[in-house]
């Protein structure tokens, strides 16, 4: 019943995670609504992005500059990588602002099911760039699921070397998580892996 | 952290409805990862959709047309004019498929809280259709609350006269609806509107 821009414009933006088709529509409207303030902006800011963006040839990142600000920026620690399974991943470890060591996007986790294996992910680049620079420690930064687990095992295996220490994130109780709503698995973790206070 | 393009981005995004912050941030990502395949397609319809798309000036619907499609299809019956607040619920009407009179768009509803007064809705458009062309009933299909039934009240005040008749949407049990969910308010409009089987 729309119009042919319209009925378009709703397809795409339903294909935006966070939004099905009702929402959606509900976003077109008020796009179309606000077409000064919201409408144009978004659109030009749509077609910079894309001009602009690309992906770091080193790490995997995404950003304006190839290589990217993390790869060229002198002041981090070049001696650790973090390996992480997705840009997202990478944004979050950079928000919390406690890391200051260099990353590695693998675009993805090993998945029998889904049918990922060895020769999807960006490994060779990560063995080239822990073989061939002064890397002492990998930070294997993945989800502690399934798929996340078996992928650290698989990594930890083909970058075994002597002089290279290989360290996961812990497990334990979240920040601010109260020990009655955790599950038993992150509960036994929490407490096998107890420091000193 | 990330390029001024992508917080850009991230910042218009997060202006949609449905969207927060975190949420606009995986937006974003998603987009930059498909970029042929979604960023610059939503980009070039965002663009083509803010070139082509204008307020009808009859009945305030959007359309690439001017006056819309609704407002110009001669077989739809001009002598019925449904009252809705938004653009939205004209859609919604359009979408159910049971009506196939004309429109008239108010642009909000009464509400005194919010500062919104008679002179801030499209009214004059309204009462200057309503006596100029052969229209015989205006069903004020607004919003079944507060704000939407003073808005009706006032519309049925403003626009009665003899040869016109004005109704206003039914209310009731919804289709599909259990009576054990139903609010009182409902619950009892249903019971009062009964009608025999």
């Amino acid at each position: 019943m729309n119009s042919p821009e319209i009925e378009h414009l709703i397809h795409l933006l339903s294909r935006l995670p966070g939004l099905g088709p009702r929402s959606a529509r509900r976003a077109a409207l008020t796009l179309l609504k606000k077409k000064e303030a919201l409408l144009e902006p978004l659109a030009k800011a749509m077609s910079d992005a894309a001009a602009a963006i690309r992906t770091c040839p080193n790490c995997g990142n995404l950003d304006t500059q190839s290589p990217c600000a993390i790869c060229t920026d002198g002041r981090r620690d070049a001696g650790l990588m973090c390996v992480v399974a997705d840009v997202a991943d990478l944004w979050a470890l950079e928000r919390s602002g406690a890391y200051r060591g260099l990353y590695h996007v693998l675009g993805g986790t090993l998945s029998a099911l889904d049918g990922i294996g060895p020769d999807d992910l960006n490994l060779p680049g990560l063995i080239e760039r822990v073989s061939n620079s002064g890397v002492r420690e990998v930070i294997l930064a993945l989800g502690a699921t399934v798929a996340g687990q078996a992928t650290a095992h698989y990594l930890a295996e083909r970058l075994e070397r002597p002089d290279l220490q290989i360290s996961g994130l812990a497990h334990g109780v979240p920040v601010g998580g109260e020990l009655d709503y955790l599950d038993d698995g992150t509960l036994s973790a929490a407490l096998s892996a107890r420091r000193p206070v």
